[in-house]
């Protein structure tokens, strides 16, 4: 035998490595002495408290989940309890979903008391209680109650029914239609522990570009599979309705709303529905938008669809959301103003049981968009907010985004419709007007990809529109260090480097992709990479040129007076700051006004070197969000931190791609050079020009 | 407070709960302790030995997984050297990807030597190794050598690039083809892990319903990443080659393989490719078939098709797999034997890097076919056989249908090519007539399920795949049984009844939905559920009533003298035994013969009465799974028990539909009852006609 040539490395293959797919639900062992025996001492004994009792299930996943959490975090079994809730609903401690936590004052050393009306308040509680753990809180002398300030906080998963999602970017539909009812993958219900823990109660499971075949029995016992997998943490379905279903489904020659046929054969497939779902939530439905049959397809109004199918889910306690994203085929004004000047003159002619559903702004989901404006009128119609969480416009899931500061912006917007303070969050969750239901809806960023998510990080996104559907007066900064410590543990150089991470990464995407109130220059189709050059498509608004109107003189869609005014559909005193140049905020500017080259920016900048200053500032904030990252790379799991690298690797790729072919092309409108500081370009305008992407995630 | 109400139970939700991901490369603790003694005494220093040294990433590989596997089965590191292999490759103890494994006799004590002339061979000595630990052989005096009869090992993918998979059953493509090259999911390892732990040494990555796009440069860079992940396996790429490439992507007016322009274009494209993967492994084409492009387009044959790809890959050491897979469309003659029409004539045109690739029979994938007569003629042409791993025509993945008994009647049957003993095995492997290269391919049953293949108990077909692959004489059984002990450990009831249930469960498949040498009675389209009433088709050979004839007089395609004739495509022996009804095996009388409902069977019964008591056996046989596996659930863990008995809920209910919709069909011509023991239908056939599947899995 030879003499041996190598020994081999010693590092072994890290066969545990973690993946990602515990989400923020981790209960590894605290390591913090002194703290574990003090919550050792507060949780010999927890009573779980409630007042309706006949939702045993929920309670039992309370129990298991405070088990398994308490075992995993302190390595205790406490004996876990449940009691009838002793008090009258109308001590007004909290209400509905809300509970409270209390240990100390007059309750016996050792014990902890979670109190709700509902025995989802109890699950919440002990969601609440482990968080506290994770987050290293103390719980000696609690007393604490929470309640939602929205009554429906819901994902809507835009999925179709062979699984692929419609701008999703996680894999597939976690919905294995084929093979339900029968087979059960486990990931439904750590999918609704999920919900669950951040008090997400409900859940539209499929596209609103809606199939009607999901109406059918076929596909409703496996609706009620997935309802039975949901409601032991307190998730309810819900589901897009296809409008022409009737005809589709139904043999019927008409969907006429107003027809009595079409409004009986609702009414019997909706009691259809509850007797396979019986808590079905209800409906959601995008009506003449984008190609979808609606009540206009028959000369009626929104509210005369919206009316019909909330009858028919009334008695039953359903609720529908009818979608305000219109913009008309034949309308050619500016498609910002639309949404109000179809929904404005139908307030107060939704049933008590429709709920109008907005988006965040009043065009797509943009990286940034002023909020929508019909927020601020329709004071006789329940509004929602509707929230997009996957990122179809903000890098998908290879982009960094954490998106909370950017629901904060619209959450926290002042309409102005009662006067000051009448800020979007409350004409949402009623408590302006007092209307109920109030609803919150996120698109969901959620498939079949081991963590959920695609990006490790976008996790923070479902996390933080689960805590501010919630609690919407939560800070984007307080929420980023809950879903840190949770997901990453308590290593505060790991905590305080990763919330670094998330709070500015939504503007820095904003800076090399559509800064200064650019919007909607994305390559044709798949909203992924630039396209600031798309000018020939069915529909002009389509387009990029249609919004950021680049010329020799300057850049921006003027919706001032002198131009598509849709300006005039805000409030005064937001038509007054927005209206004029000098005082609108430049991370709007673009938005609201055609801007001179040469104007003079707060930086004392032209408009001009500012732009390419701030595509450059982006590229360089990818590369500083990759140093942050690295820096971690000895106190990371090791697939953890790949994965999140690989990601930072391909955003620094596409933020460059975003910058030069955006100069390139807006510098030959502008006939200037780069200021100094802005990289050259890699490549000419033509190359960026020439890439098509293909079989993109999310885009069919 | 109020009295407590209720003790919540104790049980723990198993938050590590199974869940097949690792597939047979578990490595948990062994507990037989007297076992564990002696492999510790016989495992001190592990010797890699290889003559090449050249290919350093699989020896670390072969000692990762050694680390691994002994750190977990024996709670040992022992010391792991690489040396140089000392003696002359012409000793002949093996070849090629072949190893030793040794240990006593002149080594020291404690010392074991795996050696091979490649690094290859050392990591499947490893993985060898391993599988003896974890099913308990003992180790003392080891001296085994093990070569591999085909020497390339294939699985297929028939993935499209929007990560559809044609006929899978397991979710979507584990391509992640917009996320790749940058971003590089931890699976692509542990599948190479996988292949290469059975000696699968390459993957053909794309659907041979091909897309050119794969061979541009976009994709290229993506596919050199696959390759990079799973080089330290040994596992090699190949890709399917579009016969229409250079006009669709190449910007020529002709695909011609006469043609110099064409030939060039093919020249160059693949020079290209060897720059992005230096170790390409060739292409696979599907060519006029299907609708696919080919060289027939222009009038040429598959042989000026295949010779033209062969000449500009055959610089590089690639090589071509040129499907036989081909039924004319004008050709109106039994689509049995067209593959032989077609082929035959073409023996001795093909270069030597051609490998001409054949289905196990002459139809599609069929539950139970006779051979391919191609196997048993061309003389002077390389043959490979290609199996189906996923279960397109078998239950797909909700049903149990172990294959190595179906892959074995293939490989055992005699062609009489060159007298008795010409088995297909010997036909492919070349030892019949000394060809090389020598090309096996089975077409992958593995997606992105959490699992790998869907239904848990289907990755015995993986590994059933690869350990023929390597050695074709092994046998069902011992297949069954080292799958069994290695992916649900020791337990002799555990093993005894999986292994039971495996053995017999394609029968069962067979007995309730083609049985007695039915085939091709499925619905139509998803190749999923019965559908012997389908007859108007684009094509008569894609219905079923073309396969099955049933009229007042019987049942079965005629293919002697007197029908198609397709049995004189087999050798005297066959034909003599085959063409007498009272000689036929049953399993294929059907497919032979048209035969009288009245024909007396060996049971003794009639035709009519054995076919229905043998769909009414399959029934009751699934039953029985049912029964067995249901007997273990104390034994296994929760979650993979829970997978597999959802699964034969459904397989139940599914073999009731085939037994039914079948019976009733049949009955209609055969006018005679159901005889005794058979269960009366559940519906009226017109229900069964009825059923409309909608967004399968696997199907487009």
């Amino acid at each position: 035998m030879k003499k041996f040539l190598l020994l081999l490395g010693l590092g072994l293959l890290n066969l545990r490595a973690d993946d990602g797919y515990r989400l923020w639900l981790r209960y590894d062992r605290i390591e913090n002495g002194s703290y574990k025996t003090a919550a050792i001492g507060t949780l010999q004994h927890i009573i779980l408290q409630t007042s309706s009792g006949t939702d045993a299930p929920i309670v039992a996943s309370a129990g298991n989940e405070l088990r398994d959490g308490l075992a995993g975090l302190l390595g205790i079994t406490p004996t876990i309890t449940v009691a009838r809730r002793p008090f009258a609903k109308d001590t007004n401690e909290f209400d509905g979903d809300g509970y409270s936590l209390r240990t100390g004052h007059e309750l016996p050393p050792g014990t902890l008391v979670i109190s709700s009306d509902r025995d989802v308040g109890v699950l919440y509680g002990a969601f609440d209680l482990l968080r506290r753990i994770q987050t290293g809180q103390s719980l000696g002398q609690l007393a604490v109650t929470s309640t939602p300030k929205v009554q429906r906080r819901l994902l809507n998963h835009w999925d179709d029914l062979n699984r692929h999602v419609e701008r999703g970017y996680a894999g597939f539909s976690l919905w294995e239609w084929f093979y339900l009812p029968e087979i059960r993958n486990p990931r439904y219900r750590d999918y609704a522990r999920a919900c669950a823990s951040i008090g997400i109660n409900g859940t539209v499971l499929t596209n609103v570009n809606a199939n009607a075949q999901i109406l059918t029995p076929a596909y409703l016992v496996r609706v009620a599979a997935l309802a039975d997998e949901f409601r032991p943490y307190g998730v309810r379905v819900y589901l897009a309705a296809r409008f022409s279903a009737p005809i589709e489904i139904g043999g019927l020659k008409t969907a006429d709303p107003l027809d009595p046929a079409v409004a009986a054969w609702w009414k019997a497939k909706v009691d259809e529905i509850y007797r396979y779902v019986p808590d079905f939530g209800g409906f959601i439905v995008k009506a003449n938008s984008e190609g979808q049959p609606g009540p206009q397809d028959y000369k009626r109004t929104h509210a005369d669809g919206a009316n019909m199918l909330a009858d028919a889910v009334a008695p039953h306690g359903g609720i529908i959301m009818w979608r305000a994203f219109v913009y008309s085929p034949d309308n050619v004004d500016d498609r910002a103003k639309q949404a109000q000047t179809e929904f404005q003159p139908l307030d107060g002619k939704f049933r008590d049981n429709v709920v109008v559903q907005i988006k965040n702004g009043p065009i797509d989901f943009m990286p940034r968009e002023p909020f929508s404006p019909l927020f601020g009128h329709m004071p006789k119609t329940r509004l929602a907010l509707e929230l997009q969480v996957t990122q179809e416009y903000l890098g998908q899931s290879t982009q960094l985004a954490y998106l909370a500061p950017m629901w904060k912006e619209v959450l926290d917007a002042d309409t102005y419709a009662k006067g000051p303070g009448s800020t979007v969050a409350r004409v949402i969750d009623g408590s302006l007007r007092g209307q109920s239901p109030s609803v919150i809806a996120g698109v969901a960023n959620v498939g079949t990809d081991r963590n959920w998510t695609g990006h490790l990080l976008a996790q923070a996104n479902w996390y933080a529109f689960g805590r501010l559907a919630w609690d919407h007066s939560l800070t984007a900064e307080a929420i980023a260090r809950e879903w840190t410590r949770q997901t990453f543990g308590s290593d505060p150089v790991v905590g305080q480097t990763i919330n670094r991470m998330l709070l500015g990464s939504r503007e820095t995407v904003v800076n090399y992709s559509m800064p200064l109130g650019l919007h909607h220059i994305m390559a044709e189709g798949n909203h992924y990479g630039p396209g600031p050059w798309v000018d020939k498509l069915a529909r002009a608004d389509w387009t990029s040129v249609y919004y950021h109107k680049a010329d020799e003189k300057g850049l921006g869609f003027d919706r001032t007076a002198t131009g598509s005014n849709a300006l005039a559909q805000y409030a005064p005193e937001l038509q007054k700051l927005w209206g004029d140049p000098a005082t609108c905020p430049e991370n709007l500017l673009l938005w609201f006004h055609h801007v001179s080259w040469d104007h003079k920016m707060k930086s004392g900048r032209t408009l001009w070197d500012e732009l390419c200053l701030r595509y450059q500032q982006g590229v360089d904030e990818v590369r500083a969000l990759q140093r942050e990252w690295d820096s971690l790379k000895s106190r990371l799991d090791g697939e953890l931190f790949t994965q999140v690298q690989q990601r930072l690797v391909r955003q620094e790729l596409d933020a460059r791609d975003w910058r030069d072919a955006c100069l390139l092309y807006f510098q030959q409108f502008a006939k200037r050079p780069f200021p100094a500081g802005v990289e050259p370009a890699a490549h000419p305008l033509a190359t960026y020009q020439a890439i098509r992407l293909r079989n993109m995630p999310g885009h069919r």
